[in-house]
């Protein structure tokens, strides 16, 4: 409330009462200045009240919702369903404008302003997770996941150098990225990894090679990809950033779930500073808990983060930004700091209730150092699969995953190694998921990912366990 | 956003555009403004978004929501549930004090203020609705339905004439009017009503001869009722008052679902000028459709209001009021003038199509002028009834009733005479359900309530047109 | 989804996701399944999706929400806002019927059966806060807050000693319990408390005098109070129900937050062995974090209960209850128990840190180990109170209350015993707040009530420090 | 509830009312067992509870929602905001998988199944819009904007010949459209329309002249426009239908709002069936009232659905498609088609109401009818103008429309011929926004889009008539 509708109370309930209640109002309304003037997480979250309060208040900014408006266009805002106008705060305009996908729409002034603002907050967001400013000096918050938000920067580097129809791509088990390359209208040319113990790594030399094979002119750039699941490991980004430096390539970093991990955020960094580093794309739901939907392409070049928002033709959803800046706020500094923290603290204390489960079933845990976000399982077929059921021991190997699965583990995956062909995108690839070729052994691989809980841990180890002892029982019976 | 938070969106976002949100926001703020000012009615009803944000406001006024708060007593309106917070738009204090449940709550100076705010919109929902300024000098909006509030009238009443045991009950079958008194530890006598033509009438003379007989001194008033179901009519409350003022009675109206006739509003205001009225009682439900749970206690004498208020022990649910706020609000003056008219044209629509039907099946509807709500149909028992079913005629007549509710008729009554002894609160009545003695004929009564829409009453008389040709199918088979 | 529905869905989607679905589907209904056979609180609380199903396909249960309903009563449940419609889940019918507030709605089997639903979970929850079973053979959730349930509960009681007139009330100064003899019609006898150490307790010669006094005859019974701010103790409930025995009286416990303190629950347990109870009386807000609005009415004698429940005229809201539904299925048995530990842990914490506090400010904390609840610190007036303040020292002391509410900390009381006369319910009380004539201290009291965190005591003891050190300040200066 | 909880309830009450909720129960199942059968539109819209009662136990089928999940991957639904989880009904998986965007999720089979009945209920509202069933074999629901799904479908096309990098297109002044082309990396080839008495109409010749002059091979195809503002009518689709099946150049159709509009949808009819058009593509905010953010492509030919399908990186937002559904089925048949009607019959009585007023004012309504959407009126300067803003008057014009947007009218539009040039993705236009290099009048544009209401043209109307007297009378003093 207005001070002068507040002042107005006094009519009605006693002077005394309503300067408290002011005073309390006063409190928001710092809460909300503090927010536009600093322009970075709130110390400790909003609370819901707050954050529906700052909603509905920014709604009214926006014409659809102006208590006189009649509208005589094409495109009004008009909500048909109330259920669908209160699950948007009665913000229905959506975000950009033809020209320019981060341009503030004259009929929208709140949902441009929450636009504006998340920026900010996500900014503050990515500097706590490791990464400098100068590693990003531009940033965009897409509606679009990370395989399209990757195949829109692919095409707009593609307008400086039209003729290069090649991007060299270090292999990553992982469908949408490599299509993010062909949506582009791009050809994907996959450069397969080295096994370092048990860790997959980029094969730098390898790719040097094929640069010079393919030519330099002829070649897009390099989509490397830092967050995956053991044993492979990041991507050398820094060395690859000075091979992109070296034969002026772009160079696009797939960052899909590595905001939680502050060692990728360093090599980031590192690979900016050091080398060519046109794009790194982040998922929001992956690191902040959202529903899927929307992408953070940041830059350390802004003319790129620029040309792609000025590529992107016409509005789109504002949806998955509204649930990123609801969540920011419930966060705040205090909630993303303890999630961050958190998921770090836990990392170990998974690999350790992995490894007394695989020394009970003469399995071991795979070592992936690089990798600070999942882990590995060898899976040595017998005992641990249910030799009742009528396959062969590979598929019976895969099986585990749908066990897992069915008993409501949802995440871990089984990757056999069968040395069967698959076609992908028009490429046949071996042991398709395993990230390499020749892979040493079949396993299982988990993720400790941000928001999961200790008591997660502790139940999938169980149910785990459970299941390979049935398996086994199955198995010697 | 206050002017220095819009302001300072102006580092944000264009200045241009913030200038228009001002604007929409500053509309916003008037709409508040006017009705903290004129508090009545809006002219328009708000729509849901003004709403809520207004009840956000409201809440940020009271303590527990505060953003620094901390609580170390017993009662600080924490609220376990976020569901339920919500629910309550984070609004827990309930309302009163221990004091007097009209009294502001230092710790909610929201929730004061929405309550003080309800009682004038229900007093401009009340002028609307007929009723003169004289005839409510004051009003109490009750978290109690009809009965309870009638209860907690007379037991406050009952204070100035405390060896007064008798309350006069011109009867209506209805329990719990007639248990309110028994709940206040009174005694209720209850004098049949006469038979005019087809209507049920107030048996004055029967009254007057009964206060004589018990003596005036010791009795404390009389509980008369407006709103029935046809074809009992509204008390003659007029002639009710001049005998309570004669014989210096305390004058109760039961008005449960009164407000939303205008011919009853004016007989109260008639006999609050001629006679004696302590006190109205009408259902929120009833009236304003809103979910069971709330009343109104009016009186032309502002004194009955602040006894019955200091005698409520302690707080309340603030709920009921809420829901009530919010319907007014969205209503506006508009929305309730035109359901109080399309009500009243709706009637003798109604009237009309029973009566077409009743022809249709050799019965007759009857003829009950005084009562403007609802309308009785004669059921003579053959062809209407389902001779296939085993049972009396007269238990078959009552099935009617059952058959309509499982084909999805809910609210007609089927009265059958069939002469039984019915003891309700140690007191016999025969033919209960009629509202006399001897009613001559079996009959279902209707009504045309407020919010009844005229595709309703043709969806109505369709279903019960099939019933009475089916149960006559089945007789004549 | 019905198995029927889920089925069909394999027309649409993947046979083996609609199998996996149903298996989930099926985990939901055996939720609601063990629900329905337990009727007890689940052992882990439900989530918030989980419930909102569970009280949706219970709304389709009211005929309101019966797709093809039509209505032509007066009363169909319409509900004219949509805000409202969703804050009550569609439910609204409210709860009872005319003759019983206990007795099932034939339109509202929804709300029926959350209502009795809801008397199972109570009651699971009140064995868990240590009533033994027979303690409470039948009980009644109202939608009134305990004032108001206590004098619906001694009206009741009434009915059966129409002529004893007087209740014997050991002093607690606490206005809507005392009220609630008056709103019943019934006249409070008032029984100062004695002294003990720094406690005050139930002076049961005085109380024994006081009934042959006055006559067993012309006394309905005694309302004592368990739960209290300290330095007052709970009533020796054992004893006064022994005494009621013995003089055939009545005996009603305000037990107002009592449930969350198992020390309470066993006094009344060995009451109603030893002795007499009528009743006992607890409010569901201030030990079920809900808001204000409910009560809970439980009685030894079921016969009690059914009498209360039949006193009530007419229907009522079933907002109360449909928060306690909501808030006791999100606790479950392990937040509840959670809950009652981490309160009962906190107190001496609480109180250690006021002890330091007070050693640094030369008071002292009060012992009143009865007290299982609150705490009370003397507050000798200097050097705590504001000099500079225009005022007797007296009002300084009050005005410590004051400041910690501007302070942002709700909940605290200060008293002062400044002998002066208070007038309350035509009752002079002497020192009224304190609980007795003459208190030797003035002091503060708080409360390590439930739902209270360790953050709030600490930041109490920070700004309560604070506010005394400037207090200090400007008395020195 | 599933039958056996129902039967569970008459432990609980009473076993009648029970078996009446079961037969309400069943209803509801009932209307989704329709639903999943014949997957089109409800006849009649549903209600909000029906609705969210079916969104919740869609959800039950994800299994981030599965009561006993626990998740060890990277991507697990974890939703951290309960606001965010609510306002998405606890779906957090969005649509599609890696592969191909149309694909199920075995996670989230709830999701799944709400994005394949959308199809179904889109090709419903479609069917009902006009359009044949071999009009549009197949059709994809995108969780991007007109725009957006522009460029995919071009980029998809592309594919299939790689070396063809321009695109026709006929001038449409909407820059999204023009720069979908771009984003694809092609070359838009501007063809400006011919003028037909007030008409802008599409140059035939020209086009067929630029397709020769650049070579067909060279050319991907045309890129028509049928939804547009007035003077501009829809582009003759038929006739270029069957120049691209002539020279085998693809044919994209944007329909951005033209599913609103019969004569349109005919239109498209026609040229699928006469010549050739590969997909036509139509907003979901702008035809269906929701907020910004969905597309619909649509093809006669499935096997470009197919590929367009598959070429879409990764994952994307359910969210777009989430308001589609309750959209959908909150409308019902009888509710879309009520809408489309209604607008049908506004237009006459929109563009009548601007003749009164253009007589006035001595302008005109220009005459066009092939547009049935919307229509222009005339802005001679003088004396409609502000003469006292210190500008040349060709800038009063453009005032215009900025003044009535500050009276609270969005969505006019006002184009004035100033013969200026503006550079729009490297391309020069002379007048942009009139769709012609020159226009004879200045003119202001208005739509009588879906959802309008006649209360809303006739404030218009007042409001311009207003400002036009305003200033005029300025002109004058």
């Amino acid at each position: 409330m207005n001070s002068k509708n507040l002042e107005l109370c006094k009519g009605l309930i006693k002077s005394s009462y309503v300067d408290l209640a002011t005073q309390a109002t006063n409190q928001f309304n710092k809460l909300l200045e503090i927010l536009l003037i600093q322009r970075r997480l709130p110390d400790e979250g909003w609370d819901d009240l707050s954050i529906e309060t700052f909603l509905h208040q920014v709604a009214l900014m926006d014409s659809n919702n102006f208590i006189e408006n009649i509208g005589v266009g094409e495109r009004e805002g008009r909500v048909y369903s109330g259920l669908v106008e209160k699950r948007h705060f009665s913000l229905s305009h959506g975000i950009g404008r033809s020209g320019d996908i981060n341009e503030q729409q004259p009929k929208a002034a709140g949902s441009s302003l929450l636009q504006k603002l998340l920026k900010y907050l996500v900014s503050d967001a990515m500097r706590l997770s490791g990464l400098e400013t100068t590693t990003f000096s531009s940033l965009l918050v897409l509606p679009l996941a990370t395989g399209m938000t990757i195949a829109l920067t692919l095409l707009t580097l593609s307008k400086k150098k039209p003729q290069a129809r090649y991007v060299i791509f270090p292999r990553i088990d992982q469908k949408s990225c490599l299509k993010s390359i062909c949506t582009a209208n791009l050809i994907p040319v996959v450069v397969d990894g080295r096994l370092d113990g048990d860790s997959i790594k980029t094969d730098l030399e390898a790719i040097r090679l094929k640069i010079t094979e393919i030519g330099a002119d002829n070649i897009l750039g390099i989509l490397s990809t830092t967050s995956c699941f053991a044993p492979r490991v990041p991507d050398s980004v820094v060395e690859l950033s000075q091979l992109c430096k070296e034969f002026q390539l772009c160079h696009v970093i797939n960052n899909a779930y590595g905001l939680q991990c502050t060692k990728i955020s360093h090599l980031i960094n590192q690979a900016c500073r050091l080398g060519r580093v046109d794009a790194f794309v982040q998922s929001t739901d992956k690191n902040f808990q959202v529903p899927v939907g929307g992408a953070i392409v940041a830059s350390p070049n802004s003319d790129v983060i620029d040309q792609i928002s000025k590529n992107y033709p016409g509005r789109a959803s504002g949806s998955p930004q509204l649930d990123l800046v609801i969540t920011l706020l419930s966060m705040g500094k205090k909630g993303w700091v303890n999630l961050l923290e958190s998921r770090k603290q836990l990392l170990p204390y998974f690999i350790e209730s992995l490894s007394k489960l695989a020394l009970k079933h003469n399995q071991r845990v795979l070592i992936t150092k690089d990798n600070k976000i999942s882990v590995g399982l060898t899976l040595a077929s017998a005992p641990l699969v249910d030799a009742t059921v009528n396959s062969s021991s590979a598929t019976k190997i895969t099986m585990i995953g749908s066990q897992l699965y069915s008993r409501q583990c949802s995440g871990s995956r089984v990757v056999e190694i069968n040395n069967q062909k698959k076609n992908i995108s028009s490429i046949d690839f071996l042991n398709y998921g395993s990230h390499i070729d020749h892979y040493p052994f079949s396993y299982l691989t988990v993720a400790c990912a941000i928001g999961i809980q200790k008591e997660e841990i502790d139940l999938f180890i169980e149910r785990l366990d459970k299941l390979f002892l049935e398996n086994n029982k199955k198995s010697t019976d």
